[in-house]
């Protein structure tokens, strides 16, 4: 048995990806764990207490162990009221009878993220990753204390001494094939888009804590391919969207199992950081705009996300999904997935 | 043994991938094939009587099977004069004292391509390789009826399953990692740059010829991921780079050397194609700058490229590599190389 599974106690080095934006419903994180393997919540779009809530319907669902992801909050950056106008204009133009977000100084996510773990700390959870940078020292510690698990995500080597140095006990390496948003937090000379072939073997390389292999995998023989490359844990994302048990609206559903790998594209149209999702028609006409920073750009497409996800319109609903996607073919259940992939 | 050892009569079904520009001397493309992998010409850019001397100088050196890699042609775009001599502008302003060409119908890329198969044909090579598209079928029924393998280049299963269709032998799956061009023919709607764990299986489901993997593999790990993912080859090129026998110039070798993974970038600025390459100045001045289709860009490019080799000045060479670059890691031996990828 592994370092992750004694440490963590389960059966299976396999990780439910801590997908954002109402995926990982309670049934859904309980179903993986449940099996044996690591269900997370994705809580980066949460709010404090819709998280504790969401960890306490979890744990009416399974007594197993599961984590919580969080995205670490950047400093705001000030954009001009123009800009903001020119945004909810072009926005308008693809999506005419949403509601602009005038004063998107609501969206408070730096202060929610200090109460984000506030719960996770009462509340308790087996292990808390993170996405969007290194967490803060007093955090990390914080957690390590309470006897919590960190999970540091990194998509380049760089990224991943940096994270490993700041104390975590784990790294995602994210691989270009990744679904959702790009973990991409240190800049590079090149492109930080490297594949989890790559990625993967010069990662463990280079760290000695355990890596998690992220990215492109979605059966068994990436399982594998991932443990010979050096990796001791996967991150699964695509695989479970389609579970009866997600909540994934069911447009979403039906054209990720329509899909093929080279439909998927990146675009930092839906959120200001860069994300892979299935190619649209937003993602098209967004192609030539300037598109305001995370989370701003996030914050105003909100109104017309959910008008699309209303109307059942996958050509303006953000589509998050790996590069796998041919290997993603029905609608079933978390327990006949996790059986395919570990039998 | 599997098919390709026992089709192509090699003792290891790893393949040196078919590098243009002067990289796979006979020296290299010798020692790959005695060591008992499959070494490869690179000659995309070689005029036929150039390529017929390359196979002659390999045969000097080895008696073992060995192989041609070509660019299937494609028709040659029309531009304005103005574009060609805004262009030369463009590279002046980067390199001062170059000779424009102002007249670059010199480049006969298609004629050359058909007395290129006539050579391979009358000189006899174990198998051909192509990238940037489906040979013609009758081609491949010439290459064929000699008893020479053919082998296409695919990035998507799409591509692929059109290669197989067309007749070829075996099907190299290039992911996003791979150094140098990519070989994507059929537009996607999405970015086409799909990473090798995610396409090899995706690709092997599909087909029901041999899958050889390219992109990012670089070590015994790569390799054996690979297989696991349902290739019965690989294919690397970085990996031969800085190797004695290789015509990298020495800038190069010590750049790919010094260089990481994250360093590379896909540009279209050197040949008006995309490729991987160590991120650079050149690249870097590109960026914003609308380039001329290939092959014409390529012709316009010679002579800045040819001065800074000569200085050895890496900011403005084609540092062609792929996304494994922290195990690509000393100058050695073909066989050194080979031995470690093999035991």
């Amino acid at each position: 048995m592994g370092t992750i599974q004694k440490e963590l106690g389960i059966t299976y080095p396999i990780f439910q990806a801590g997908m954002a934006g109402g995926i990982t419903t309670p049934e859904l994180v309980a179903a993986v764990s449940n099996f044996g393997a690591f269900g997370q919540i994705g809580a980066g779009y949460l709010t404090a207490e819709e998280l504790r809530d969401a960890i306490r319907e979890v744990k009416k669902r399974t007594n197993k162990p599961f984590g919580v992801n969080l995205f670490v909050p950047e400093p705001t950056q000030d954009v001009n009221k123009s800009d903001i106008e020119m945004m909810n204009e072009q926005l308008l133009q693809i999506s005419p009878t949403i509601q602009p977000v005038t004063d998107p100084s609501g969206d408070k996510h730096n202060e929610e993220y200090v109460k984000q773990i506030e719960v996770v700390v009462e509340e308790g959870v087996t292990a808390c990753s993170f996405t969007f940078g290194s967490p803060q020292l007093d955090v990390i510690h914080c957690l390590k204390i309470e006897g919590i698990k960190v999970i540091g995500t990194a998509t380049t080597v760089e990224e991943g001494m940096m994270l490993e140095e700041s104390g975590v006990h784990y790294i995602v390496a994210q691989g270009s094939e990744a679904g959702g948003h790009r973990g991409t937090f240190i800049a590079t000379k090149g492109d930080a888009l490297i594949g989890t072939i790559a990625l993967v073997p010069q990662m463990a390389d280079h760290l000695h804590i355990p890596v998690i292999a992220a990215g492109g995998i979605a059966d068994k023989r990436g399982i594998e391919a991932a443990y010979i490359l050096g990796a001791e844990g996967v991150q699964l994302g695509s695989v479970f969207l389609p579970c009866n048990e997600s909540g994934a609206n069911p447009t979403y559903k039906k054209t990720l199992i329509a899909k093929n790998e080279s439909d998927t594209a990146l675009t930092k149209a839906f959120s200001g950081k860069w994300a892979r999702g299935i190619q649209n028609e937003f993602m098209e006409k967004m192609k030539e705009v300037s598109v305001l920073p995370y989370p701003l750009q996030n914050t105003l497409t909100k109104a017309l996300r959910a008008k699309a996800a209303k109307d059942q319109n996958p050509e303006k609903m953000s589509l998050w999904a790996g590069q796998a996607l041919r290997l993603v073919t029905d609608e079933c259940s978390v327990a006949e997935v996790l059986t395919k992939l570990t039998t």
